[in-house]
């Protein structure tokens, strides 16, 4: 092979300054300790990644097949494929009782993963709640070489409403994931329209990411910021979580800015042109179905909330360990200030838990990964690990700290 | 719904200077129009669309169901599945006799389409032939914000080899769509080298383009630079033409260069975090399955062949029309500019043979949306079109042109 010595040494700064996920490399180093683990005949324990172990509900795989025998793999229509965005105003008409978003209003994209991309390709100068959502800091924000300022939430992940007027005041937009990853919390109403009075009192965009509208527990109900009739607010859905199609890779974007629609329609042309046309009909089928969905969702919920009261009942117990019981989402996020021995500073404090915890065959993200203010929290997934295993985990975490 | 005054008055250039396509103006434009002709009960003939009436070979459609069995709906590997890539380096080796490349240098991709988008997005300063995809000019070059060059073909559509320099002296990249929509040229290996050479000379990247590979009359062989073993050369395919997977998205890209693959594999995560699991189980199947993949190949070619002979049979015959038989693809870019009137100049000239045409029934595409350079041609796409009605379309445009 020839190396060509070209004029151009660097390329574009939003393609040079992605950075790779951290968790890609926490999964590299889990799969090495793993091995070593298994050799000696003991369980390794993954709690690093979003992954659901459940299989996509059949009623949804028959539908794919049934599109293509109907033929559907021809061009996608720009922005979505009517069938397709008729399901989403059913479904935004009976969960959220939305009834004057119309088909100019949405936009069909791979996963939520492309709107809230597109979302942020709009912009320069945005903000949001920190700890966030690893993927927005490592690939929207540079990739859209946005100027991102972090908003921490309060140690309890409550809102300092001061802190979000002072950030807000020279911004263009506020990314705000609800229910959120990596803390599991769910904004209540109160908060959400209190948020979305200061964004709008600013002359701010909001940049809904309900990623986990539909994993939340104790009878609790998601607000979603549809509901608000305002033309500054994008709401990203994906079908991602609820119905375990994570690898389908199948989403929407619904605004009542028809100018932002009409962009990121656009948008997702240039980068694609547009959803697979029979993966619309699957996905029109898991919205439109009430019933089979209910049962296939409800399923998958009273799983994950074994499995969220298993780890819970084992974290809580554990002195010094502080952590609220999470109410949505397959996300802990405990903090363990009080076990770092204060001289350790810098990049080991950072990783000083995940590294104890991956000594004893447990694989986490370190808080880091989600923004600059929870250096001392860990984040635990249990969206793929039954509550055998989740109890041998707790165990193992007795040992370390009890 | 409240409008809210926000700061922001327009977004970021790279999105709001996306043009629409001509082309889907223009198929509104001629859904209009048909529903005139067929009222009157005349039929209204379609050449404006790349679209394939072929339906996707069953043993892919059979593929993507067993990949559905297989349960392989979990979030895809960064960048391609191993089997994904697998079939691309059985596929390079078989056709292109390409034995150096590996998983690194494979990115999948949501059709040809991402692929390029990504690699145009690398840089800031292109050029390419003229006539060229309408989509490069009106989606990819605004939305990487690039300082883009047309290079005219001849109107022979052969090359001037002293534009290529001149032009390529101050870019970064030339982008070479081979076999070439609009024209359905297919460059020689001597014209590929030697662009090739002097992209190279002056420390060029190539951008090629080679979503019509298969789609080759006569007998004759598409070459790939995939075969040029330089590492300033990225090479796009796509199985839409080939398979009549248009609405299915999937691609991959080829590159040498693995700090390339690697910005295109987070690029592509960043965008829509990969490609469709059991939509690459199924494109592996495409790729790997030589004796269906031959036998659905030709027979979509065997009958696009007929419908090349019947289109060009009735085009060379019509006095003042000029027009060589394509070898390639599935368009046909006759000159009429020896029938416009030169007093007719402008908008008017440009659109004058398509309004003629549609008038007449027949819907194509007016050459200004390939370029600057070729404003009185037009295109005809013989995709979607039975020998039959082409045979009624070359009625009409004896009528209108003998």
């Amino acid at each position: 092979m020839n190396h060509v010595a070209t004029k151009l040494k660097e390329f574009s700064r939003s393609m040079e300054d992605i950075r790779m996920s951290p968790i890609v490399t926490i999964s590299e180093e889990a799969r090495i300790r793993a091995a070593d683990f298994e050799r000696d005949g003991r369980k390794f324990i993954r709690f690093q990644r979003g992954e659901i172990d459940f299989a996509t509900p059949r009623y949804i795989t028959r539908a794919l097949s049934e599109g293509l025998e109907k033929g559907l793999t021809k061009y996608p229509k720009s922005g979505g494929e009517d069938f397709f965005k008729e399901a989403v105003i059913g479904k935004l008409r009976r969960d959220h009782q939305v009834d004057d978003i119309g088909a100019a209003n949405i936009v069909a994209t791979y996963g939520g993963q492309e709107g809230l991309e597109l979302s942020f390709k709009l912009f320069s100068r945005g903000a949001g709640f920190s700890p966030t959502w690893s993927c927005a800091l490592e690939n929207f924000v540079p990739h859209a070489q946005i100027d991102f300022l972090e908003v921490p939430l309060n140690p309890d992940f409550s809102v300092d409403y001061d802190r979000v007027e002072d950030a807000v005041r020279d911004r263009e937009f506020f990314y705000l994931n609800n229910p959120q990853n990596p803390t599991g919390k769910i904004f209540t109403e109160d908060e959400l329209i209190r948020i979305v009075e200061i964004c709008t009192r600013h002359g701010v965009f909001i940049i809904a990411d309900e990623a986990y509208e539909k994993i939340v527990y104790d009878g609790l109900e998601h607000y979603s910021l549809t509901k608000v009739r305002q033309d500054n607010i994008i709401t990203i859905f994906t079908l991602s979580k609820t119905y375990a199609m994570t690898g389908w890779r199948l989403g929407y974007t619904v605004t009542r800015n028809e100018h932002i629609a009409g962009l990121l329609r656009l948008g997702n042309y240039t980068q694609t042109a547009g959803v697979t046309t029979f993966m619309q009909y699957a996905g029109a089928e898991a919205l439109n179905n009430v019933e089979e969905s209910k049962r296939a969702v409800d399923t998958m919920m009273a799983e994950f909330d074994l499995r969220r009261n298993a780890l819970f009942h084992g974290i809580k117990d554990l002195p010094r360990v502080r952590l609220d019981k999470p109410q949505a989402a397959f996300y802990m996020f405990p903090n363990f200030s009080e076990i770092i021995p204060t001289s350790v500073t810098g990049d080991e404090r950072r990783r000083y838990i995940y590294n104890l915890l991956l000594d004893n065959g447990i694989a986490s993200v370190y808080g880091s990964c989600f923004g600059k203010h929870f250096d001392d929290n860990v984040r635990l997934s249990f969206s793929a690990t039954p509550v055998p295993v989740i109890e041998e985990a707790c165990n193992r975490l007795r040992g370390l700290f009890a």
